[in-house]
């Protein structure tokens, strides 16, 4: 049994009263110390707050970004952590590049995607080349190459389409309303098959909108919270499709970090699925709440563009108690706190992301 | 209103009761005669029994093929409709061809496709390319140059992975246990997306076990009735998974070429997808009648191969009641008469399929 394998199979069967942040963060840090660790679109939002993460938990982390322009991979994100890994840039389409990359590896954080609905029903079939047909590629290449890696997958809650009925659970009916939720539940539903026929050690976190520092917040295309981000730092106006009542769920960076580090340790998490959810809020109140921080942002309500219209989902909240039983996780970083914490991100480093 | 639309309304409108076998014929006629059709894997099996009877129907049939090794696509399917249908070998994958040879038809028959399951976990992202991408890049395609343009999807039964109960309705869970399942279903679900957010008439039919003339039976990877079929006709011992207890639903060719002409032709088939069924029977009892109409024909016992276990769904049977609520469809064609007219012919034409 590998350290990790060992290491993953304590944590899994301590209590999740006893997984105090504090023991965590120790497990945790024995857990990566040292280890090889791959973190696809490892530049981006997420993947630059978790690879910043995983260098303070002493992993030996390789990046691999894409870089491509509009799609969130930001050298900025990772200038103070830069020496620490090493970074390949690299796009998940190149298949020849990926099968040196991932041998050798123990975990993968497979992050990489395109994440804009509105680009993904401008240009399905580029969509569907990064969401659908690279992870097909990664995991055949695993299979090849390293079939013993661990696969934590980032998925999303579009998946889902319009929900049926609140919170949505894991079990809820999977009928996506963009060709991005088509291609990112195949993506899912690929890794899970890989796990289900060839045994591999694979697993999915359903994300719901993610918001903290090292978002690419340039434009409007990266899910509404970024582009509300934007706004409140420059002090304009953030613009509101319909009344602005329909209600998120949002969760800080920072807990889907610790999300994906508690799923890629724990065995209970290989083949499954997991909900992340977070704190539930209209757009209207998040207006009003970032309005307090920026007092100078202002808000309006207009109706809703037909192209989003048609793609919209609604109110969406997730029940997330499968990830709490199972893994013991929690958010912890509460909305106005963090929503503090990405203002002054953005205030100080802006220049980077404007 | 076009011809088509209006023949239609007059189809849609009219009661299942009225609707005898030689009503509908003498509809279709009217509805085809003259038309501008495309069928894509119009040299297939089901392809191309659907082109023979369009031309039947005096439709102006234009047939894209590959005629890739192994997939199914055979001229000899078409050899005696040769000289009535325009016949473009064309690969779905191959953009440019199909944006001018879909520019100007009335109807699509979306029938190219990658059927084998097995060759989809060896080769899963040729699948990928041919089930999935071609299917996003037909749709732009259509998009751009014929929106108005009717698309007929087959669709398959796999998408629904392991059945959760039976018989197997169009709201039953979509868990797909093998590749091919995964990116058909992604197939599908983009034919429904373009209907529900750019307008566009889409509409897919699951079919289940299809059997009848023409189909690829010299290797064992399109489905066990091909495969059952070549043995008997050779006169070889069928090798029974299991116990041979599993049971399916098998649709002859002609029904499932009836369902296609239903959908094809009635506004209510618009954005929907259809169940089609037939003649529920065991794997042990299809051999015995097997072995009624070829008395060499044995069989055994064997145990599943580990390979066909991992994505074998067990016992399936669909309810097809949607279609025949809506469009009036029934299967025709009792299993015994059907399989007695596919023995028939491969004892005629084997040459041409062994």
């Amino acid at each position: 049994m590998r350290d990790v394998d060992r290491m993953a199979a304590d944590v899994s069967s301590s209590s999740p009263d006893l997984q105090e942040r504090g023991t965590i963060a120790t497990e945790l840090r024995d857990l990566f110390c040292g280890r090889p660790v791959l973190v696809t679109g490892g530049a981006g939002f997420i993947g630059s707050n978790l690879v910043r993460r995983l260098v303070c938990l002493g992993a030996r982390v390789t990046v691999v970004d894409s870089l491509l322009p509009d799609y969130g991979g930001n050298l900025f994100n990772l200038r103070d952590v830069r020496d620490q890994i090493w970074l390949s840039v690299t796009d998940m389409r190149d298949r020849n590049g990926l099968a040196y990359l991932v041998k050798g590896q123990e975990i993968i954080f497979n992050l990489a995607g395109q994440v804009s609905h509105e680009d993904s029903m401008r240009d399905p079939l580029t969509d569907l080349d990064i969401n659908c047909r690279s992870q097909a590629s990664l995991l055949e290449t695993c299979r090849q190459h390293n079939p013993d890696v661990r696969i934590v997958y980032t998925s999303t809650r579009q998946i889902y389409g319009r929900p049926k009925y609140l919170p949505v659970d894991e079990d809820h009916p999977l009928e996506p309303v963009d060709v991005n939720g088509i291609n990112k539940l195949a993506g899912e539903q690929y890794h899970l098959l890989y796990h289900q026929v060839h045994g591999m050690w694979t697993s999915a976190l359903r994300l719901t909108n993610t918001y903290g520092p090292r978002q690419l917040i340039r434009h409007a295309r990266q899910g509404f919270i970024a582009w509300f981000v934007n706004r409140a730092v420059r002090g304009e106006t953030i613009k509101l499709y319909g009344d602005g009542t329909q209600r998120r769920d949002l969760t800080h960076v920072d807990d889907v970090v610790e999300a994906l580090l508690l799923a890629s340790v724990n065995d209970a998490a290989n083949g499954q699925v997991f909900n992340l959810g977070g704190e539930l809020i209209s757009l209207l109140d998040l207006t009003a709440m970032l309005s307090q921080l920026c007092p100078d942002v202002r808000y309006e309500t207009i109706p809703f563009p037909e192209e989003r219209r048609k793609i919209d989902i609604g109110d969406y909240v997730a029940r997330w108690d499968k990830i709490r039983g199972v893994l013991g996780w929690t958010p912890r970083v509460g909305l106005c706190d963090g929503l503090r914490g990405t203002i002054d991100y953005y205030r100080r480093f802006g220049d980077h992301y404007l």
